[in-house]
């Protein structure tokens, strides 16, 4: 058997945490002896233990505590980012790692955070450890695209969504976007917000639609421990709204609101507006979102919006939606950017994913890098 | 265990005659005693015998001539196509089904050739012999869209094929299209060319391509036995072609070609040309290709053959290449068919499989019902 089973397994429970564990990466941790897991363990939520803690603790339960400081000493540690060296809501993990005698820690990747970014590795080296950095390496970053994307790009982690027919139509030329795609699609569009911070649509789309921007699924649902309630994403407008009326189910509830725009803009409890004087103020808003805890955005549309977000190649994932209709020459186009001079100078995207609800297809592509 | 694993295996045996039984269904057949298999067969070729003969032979070839006789006499038969009851290339198979004292035939469907269309299953049970009809229907239909198309609209299987951007374009405004799909999309679609007995372009393209039109897969490629050469497709233009020195790939080798067009048209050895006086001759002229022995075509193009095919609602099934570039807002769509007024009037096709090709996509849908 190789050794990067044990990885897959870190990163395997490392997925546990999608949910619950932003502004934190997700990290799960393997502790082996003798060919043997011995313990393991996951960063379940932001604030409680690191992934490393929970191993450790995962082998005292399984083995007392007596018998698992036996173990412990000279056992092999695989996890997919860097012990951290910092004490942010926890005692750095770099201490727990020494104190129990682990004698070789295996990381994916080092942490990308500029505070920590080998200084956890280094920590261990002194203390006498070995370590090893890079197993499963692309695999560990893409565990962690959010937590990457947050540290080096200095922004939240930016999803577009659309939904489209299969000739690339958003909605007819009267503006009718409903029932593109069906309901299964629609259902699963939840699932992804549930993966963001924020929901971000364009003040059109605001003024027309008057969505909720909420996400309506429950713990059950989610995979989540009974009663966990995730918090709503923050509902984000790109443009100022003028008329609160027709957005009205944007502000129900006291739900929180960030606008950003040129300009003065809404005041009302609840809302936050971020006033920007440039014309394009697309990625200064986002590190804006970012200084607010925002890591990560869904861009729900419409056109404009999307355009503006793909025109500054300000996007990290792309999920589409392709319904089986051919919707014709007369419908508007999802995709409004300018076209590139030759095929070869269009940046391609890489597929990460497919999957289908009954007809519809869903595309998960990656854009860019990480570095 | 279920009995429709049986029909599951005839759909099974059946495809793999795929390339080779046109303008005749594919066929599967096997016969059973106490439950278990003691024989089966496939048509593996237009003018070889059919599935049933194929499946008493295999029983013969097991158990010796003596013992099969033996077997064969009270057996059930499953078939995924009604068995025919006339003389073809060969003599009907109702007459060996009889023969042998199977006492029981299970078929998936009945013949849609309307000299059959039950009248096999009539033979069957004025010979005392119990039957069956529908056993996993819709699969058998399935298996057999070329030839139900073929006997219920008297026109060719048309498939359509496309290579698009994931925003719906086929080509930069300059007409440059090469490069769109990656090379591994290209070389998928010989296998969509060995599936067919045709290749349909428009006179655009065949003008500005200077297109082969040629399968170019060999036997190892295909899944053939060793040796076997697939006749190439016919090549088939839509509209008439005045310059024949910038098609001249089409010509080469003497390769068949058919063109309808209206007015008169051009003379070459192997050019075979349909004159047509009506404006939308498109459906007359599909039913000539049939007549002429074409049961199957794809479409490859340009965009106005594509909706051309579309707009008469002329085709089967939609194949979908679809890359991971943004072709943006100045690029020619692929689709260029007239808008429906709601969205819920767009017709739905239905997505049949869904296949990946590193980041490109490619999707095939089926459109319309075979009634």
């Amino acid at each position: 058997m190789k050794e990067s089973r044990f990885m897959l397994r870190a990163i395997e429970l490392a997925r546990k945490g999608e949910l619950t564990t932003q502004p934190n990466p997700m990290v799960g941790c393997v502790i082996v002896k003798n060919n043997t897991i011995i313990g393991e363990g996951w960063h379940q939520s932001y604030g409680g233990h690191h992934a490393e803690v929970e191993a450790i603790k995962s082998c005292k339960k399984r083995f007392g505590a007596k018998q698992a400081l036996k173990l412990l000493q000279g056992s092999d540690l695989y996890v997919n980012l860097e012990p951290c060296s910092i004490t942010n809501n926890t005692p750095p993990c770099v201490d727990a790692v020494i104190r129990y005698g682990i004698k070789r820690v295996v990381c994916g990747t080092l942490d990308p955070n500029p505070r920590i970014n080998g200084a956890g590795i280094t920590l261990l080296k002194k203390a006498g450890i070995k370590t090893a950095i890079g197993m499963l390496k692309k695999e560990c970053e893409a565990l962690n695209r959010i937590f990457f994307i947050n540290q080096k790009k200095a922004r939240p982690y930016i999803i577009l969504k659309a939904a489209q027919s299969l000739d690339g139509k958003i909605a007819l030329r009267d503006g009718a976007s409903s029932w593109i795609s069906n309901s299964l699609s629609r259902q699963d569009t939840h699932l992804l917000r549930a993966r963001v911070k924020g929901i971000l649509v364009g003040k059109n789309t605001a003024l027309s639609d008057n969505p909720n921007l909420t996400m309506r699924l429950d713990y059950k649902q989610l995979g989540l421990k009974k009663n966990t309630a995730l918090p709503q994403p923050i509902k984000i407008i790109l443009g100022n709204l003028t008329d609160v009326k027709s957005t009205k189910n944007l502000f129900a509830k006291n739900a929180k609101v960030i606008i950003g725009s040129r300009g003065a803009g809404l005041q009302k409890r609840n809302v936050e507006h971020i006033q920007y004087l440039r014309k394009n103020f697309l990625e200064e808003f986002m590190q804006d979102l970012l200084k607010r805890g925002v890591t990560s955005i869904l861009v729900e549309g419409g056109q404009e919006t999307m355009n503006a977000f793909i025109s500054n190649n300000l996007f990290d994932e792309l999920v589409l939606y392709t319904a089986p209709i051919i919707l014709g020459k007369n419908s508007l186009s999802g995709f409004n950017s300018e076209s590139p001079i030759k095929i070869k100078d269009a940046s391609a995207l890489k597929l990460q994913k497919v999957e289908t609800f009954n007809s519809d297809i869903k595309a998960t592509y990656f854009a860019g890098t990480l570095n």
